[in-house]
């Protein structure tokens, strides 16, 4: 089996494209880059882009997949499943509010502009996506069970609480100096409120 | 005293622009898009547009205010003040919601794409913006002051009501026949929590 990864790029200059791209991508947006300029903000020529990656496309996929990957990675981590599900999602949601402010630049590129990725490289995403919608599915459902969340409807439930870890890399601004910690935890106690947990209010 | 409104052009035919520029931006990106794109949608001439609009980014700036004014008019609408402070946040989150799933192509657009306009443009429409926040701002001071609310950060719980709302024309899909009245409904409920609203959960 091909490996998910073959297409992405493992080699350090493939990193530093993807980086470069994605600088790019953030400032003037997808649709108006060129893989020239990308080359260009490296001090290098348009050809050199070409052996790790074809396509512009090609980048915005390895560069969606590493982003993905690295969110979904960051609130697997931070989900000790033999805790309560009260604090499994206090320290999810701090996790997922942090990556996402903390990456708001690169988490623009790849929430607002998973349109423009070819159709297979679009579900390949999408299972990265629902990989990290699960983590939060499971911990609404172990909370209604043990009676510790009373939730009227656990996947619109589910979605709000992606939803507002997400739209962070929107409105987060560096420039505001609002502390990326302090934003987690005031997140997670928003989402001990959605989920109607015990105590949390 | 210039009006606001002056650069926006307030002729049938600026309207079809707007309708034409909203389309092509949003389904190529805004930075991908030529004016010239604009006046093909619409199979006119490229010089057909000058009189009304003469720099991309015009079009962009009279597409974000009429999209966010109308935004807020929806709001502004919903919002009884005669009415009690959860009962003004249920109509106003309804509406908020409803308003970004229904428009979801051209929230994206404005939403998404304010970083394309001009300093003073980008001024202008912040206000708008600002005049949106202020009133669940202003609900929510009502619902703590009244008892009906426990919020323990009145800036974030209003930060992140409105962020819930918008977030929606990220993910909404019409193929997905969710039923935008019932969205309304579920985020009203979700906006209430959020605010420890008595008796809501």
């Amino acid at each position: 089996m091909e490996s998910a990864f073959a297409e992405v790029g493992t080699s350090k200059a493939a990193a530093r494209f993807r980086i470069a791209a994605g600088e790019v991508f953030a400032s003037k947006g997808y649709g108006a880059t060129t893989t020239r300029e990308i080359a260009t903000h490296l001090d290098l020529s348009p050809g050199a882009l070409y052996p790790h990656y074809r396509t512009k496309e090609s980048l915005l996929y390895a560069i969606s997949l590493e982003g993905h990957a690295a969110s979904l990675d960051s609130v697997l981590r931070a989900d000790d499943t033999d805790e309560e599900p009260a604090a499994r999602l206090a320290s999810t949601m701090s996790a997922h509010t942090s990556w996402h402010a903390r990456n708001h630049s690169i988490a623009r590129v790849v929430q607002y502009e998973l349109r423009a990725l070819s159709h297979g490289h679009f579900r390949t995403i999408a299972t990265l996506r629902a990989a990290t919608a699960a983590v939060f599915d499971d911990i609404i459902a172990a909370g209604r069970e043990r009676g510790d969340f009373d939730v009227d409807d656990a996947d619109a439930t589910s979605l709000a609480i992606n939803s507002l870890a997400i739209d962070v890399s929107r409105w987060f601004s560096p420039s505001k100096r609002r502390d990326i910690t302090e934003l987690g935890t005031t997140y997670a106690s928003l989402a001990l409120r959605l989920v109607g947990a015990r105590n949390a209010v």
